[in-house]
């Protein structure tokens, strides 16, 4: 995929893209703390949701830019966007307008539902030691 | 890829993978809602993650399973774990130990550090529309 972008050089050197050419973005709403959704950014989507103060996807199924609401309407306006130790994956937190999810759900998590986990705990410390 | 995996058949058919077979887990902090960082995981590492109450993840770069805190001390207990509503990405809200980056971090974002970026805000309603 060659794609003509004018990201920032000095970014576009700290990103890990997979073999599709795509780095993870998990969606924080900047408000509550609640994870929104997980999308995808190619580097051009990374430069349109660092310069214009809307999120810019790439959709993998439709191998299209989505810039998230302009269907919807459910808007993502960018507070803020951090990188991770190893540039794969985008921490974007956003004022979120609406339900994140294209299904109505707030989150896609709430969407897809909690799967069947077995909950772990750290040990306490002094117990067990006896 | 092939790895014989004890992934319940019902949650296996839910999940889309990426062309490495992976999806793509977002690590919470089930105590604070802090975003700690994105790992992936095969079927056979959801397997562990959903079973044994603490996160596993396949290394992609290492090619290899790597239970989290195993190497560090900071391990990962489940606390939830869900799924997004097309499959590809995970959930698991966990109690952290210690750091979640490998730099020493509590977070792999505040190792990587924020990007320049363009606050949007969605407008308010009202407004401009004298």
């Amino acid at each position: 995929m060659i794609v003509v972008t004018s990201l920032d050089p000095a970014i576009a050197a700290r990103l890990r893209r997979d073999e599709a050419g795509l780095v993870a973005a998990v969606v924080q709403d900047d408000a509550t703390g609640d994870v929104l959704m997980l999308g995808w950014m190619d580097d051009e989507a990374v430069h349109r949701t660092l310069t214009t103060g809307r999120v810019t996807f790439w959709s993998r199924s439709r191998r299209e830019y989505w810039r998230k609401g302009d269907t919807s309407g459910h808007t993502q306006h960018v507070r803020s966007v951090a990188i991770d130790c190893d540039g794969d994956a985008l921490l974007v937190r956003v004022q979120q307008v609406g339900a994140a999810c294209h299904t109505g759900e707030r989150t896609c998590f709430l969407a897809g539902g909690e799967l069947p986990a077995v909950v772990g705990a750290a040990p306490v410390e002094g117990e067990g030691a006896a």
